[in-house]
C-alpha cells in the first residue's frame, strides 16, 4: 500500500515507521534536519520491552511533486489539521482514503473538506509514543487501533486494517466508531481540560474536592451531549473510569496542561470544543465546557502578555 | 464615641488610627508584637501627599475583659468574619452598632448572627491602604465612606457619620446602600475573580479577547442577579466602568490573584459567592459565577497538593 503520514511527531513516526516495514510509506514533516537524519540513518523505535527496531520510512518536507497515495494518515496537532491537509492535497486523489486517529472528535468535518465522505476514515488508537530525539522515539504503550467510516460500507476498510495488522498494529473495523471516539474522549474533556485550567497533575483532580466536583460536572454534561448525538453512555460508569485513570497516574501531566505551562496553543478546540460543537448541533446545553474552552484560550495567551 | 475595630490590617489600622484622634478606640489584632509596638510608639500613617501622621489607638489581642462599645467595625478577611465576631462578642451589647465596610456583599447575614437587624451597619469605602511594616501603613487613596442600615431609620446613623467626619472621613448615610455595595462589586466579581483564575494582572482582562468575553459575561450575569434583588444597573455602563478600571491600572494585581499565587484562601465566597447566594435566593441563574467560585476554591488548594 502507498501510505503518506502527515506529521512526524511521536505518533506519526510510530505509525509511519512500523507501516514502512510492509508498505511504501512517506512521512511528511516540517523539520528538514529530522528528514535528513531519518533518510540517512533510519528511524529508531525503542520498544517497551527494551528491544529496538530500526525502520526506514521516507521522510519528506515538500509533497508537491508526489502522486496521490492509497491512504493519508493525519497525525498533526489538531489545530493545524486543515493547514496540513491543504498544504499536502496533491497526495489526495479520488480513491485516496484520508484517516485520522487524533484525540477528540469532530475531525471528520475537516477531513470532509478534502475528500468525499466515503473516503473519510476516523478512529482511535491505544498506542502511546514519545519523541526521544531526532529520528528516535519510545513506543511506550500498545493496544487496539479502531477504525471506521462516516459513510458507506465498513468492509471497504478491511484492506487498510489488514495492512496495519501485518505491520504489528492490532486493528479493528468498527461500525460504532463514533461511540469509541466519544468513549475515549470523556477523560480528555474532563481531566485534560481541568488539569490545563488548574495547571495541576492528574492526581489533583481526584484529590481536591472542588476539582472533582467540576470533573464530574464536565463528564455528566458530556454524556448528555453524547446522548443528543445518539451515543449512549452511563455517566456513573464514565465517572468511575475517569477516576481510575487519575488514580493510576497521579503525577501524570496532560498535554493541555503541558501546553498551557509552556505558553503554547492547546488542542482544546477538538477536545472540549467538540463537545461544545455537538451541543450547538443537537441543542443539549454544555455551558461548563463552553466556559472551560474560553478559559483555556484565555490562558493560552498569557506568555505573550 | 467608644469604638472597637476588629482587625489590624491596612484598612483596620487606617480607620482605627484616624478615628482614635477624636474617639476612644481599640483595635483588636492577632499579632502581639504589632500591639506592643503601636501601644509603645503609636501608629504611623504615611499620607499620599507625603505628610505623616502619628496616631495612638490602643491595640489589644484579647477583649474578654472589655465592656460593650458604641460601635464595632469589622475589618478582617471575610472568611474569618464569623470567627472574629464570635471571639470578640463581649464588645457587642444591646446598643452596639456592628459595622462592616468589607468588599463583596451579603455580610449582613453574618453580622445579624451577633446583633439585631436595627444595629447592623453596612457600607462601602473608597479609601485604600497598605501595610508598610509593624505599626506603619500607607494611606494610598481617599474618597467617600457610605454607610446604611438594613432595618430602621437611616437617621440613627448620623452620630456615627459625624464621628467619622470629625476624624477626616467624608461620610454619607445612604438609604440605597445595597445599591452602592453592589455597584462597587461588579469590578470584584468580574476582574478580581478572573485575574485570580488566570493569574494575570488587571490589564490582561481587557487585552485578551477571551478573558474579556468572560469578563463581560460575568458582569451581565451579575447585573441580572442584582435586578432580581431589586437593584437596577445598566450592564453596558458597568462594562465600560470595569474596562476603565483595568485600563487605568493594567499592572494591578487583585487580592484574589495575590492570594492564589501565594497559596492562600481568597475572599471569593463573599465576592463572586455573594452573587451565587443572591442567585439562589432570587432564582436568577448565575452559572458562570458558580463555576468561577468552584474553580477558585480548586486553585486555593494547589500549594498543599
Amino acid at each position: 500500500m502507498k501510505i503518506a503520514v502527515i506529521g512526524g511527531g511521536a505518533m506519526g513516526s510510530l505509525y509511519g515507521g512500523l507501516l514502512s516495514q510492509n508498505n511504501d510509506v512517506v512521512i511528511v514533516v516540517v523539520n528538514r534536519d529530522q528528514a535528513e537524519k531519518v533518510n540517512r540513518e533510519g528511524l529508531l523505535i525503542h520498544e517497551a520491552d527494551g528491544s529496538q527496531r530500526l525502520c526506514h520510512p521516507k521522510m519528506i518536507v515538500c509533497t508537491d511533486a508526489l502522486e496521490p497515495v492509497d491512504l493519508v494518515i493525519l497525525f498533526v496537532k489538531s489545530m493545524v489539521s486543515r493547514a496540513a491537509l491543504a498544504q499536502n492535497r496533491t497526495l489526495i486523489g479520488p480513491d485516496t482514503y484520508v484517516m485520522t486517529l487524533q484525540n477528540g472528535s469532530g475531525h471528520e468535518t475537516i477531513l470532509s473538506e478534502f475528500t468525499d465522505a466515503e473516503h473519510v476514515v476516523i478512529g482511535t488508537t491505544q498506542h502511546n509514543s514519545a519523541v526521544l530525539g531526532l529520528g528516535e522515539i519510545r513506543h511506550a504503550g500498545s493496544g487496539i487501533t479502531n477504525i471506521g467510516c462516516i459513510s458507506g460500507d465498513i468492509h471497504r476498510l478491511e484492506p487498510i486494517a489488514e495492512a496495519f495488522r501485518k505491520s504489528g498494529f492490532e486493528t479493528r473495523c468498527c461500525p460504532n466508531v463514533q461511540e469509541l471516539i466519544w468513549s475515549k474522549m470523556f477523560t480528555n474533556v474532563s481531566v485534560s481540560a481541568l488539569t490545563g485550567v488548574l495547571e495541576v497533575p492528574m492526581g489533583y483532580i481526584t484529590e481536591n474536592p472542588y476539582a472533582w466536583t467540576l470533573c464530574e460536572a464536565l463528564i455528566r454534561e458530556a454524556v448528555a451531549v453524547a446522548e443528543g448525538e445518539g451515543l449512549h453512555f452511563n455517566a456513573d460508569e464514565k465517572i468511575a473510569e475517569v477516576r481510575a485513570v487519575c488514580e493510576r497516574n497521579p503525577s501524570g501531566i496532560t498535554s493541555i496542561c503541558a501546553d498551557i505551562r509552556n505558553g503554547r496553543k492547546t488542542e482544546v478546540d477538538t477536545i472540549s470544543g467538540s463537545v461544545v460543537a455537538a451541543s450547538h448541533r443537537n441543542g443539549v446545553p454544555a455551558p461548563t465546557h463552553e466556559l472551560i474552552v474560553t478559559l483555556i484560550h484565555a490562558l493560552e495567551g498569557r506568555k505573550s502578555a
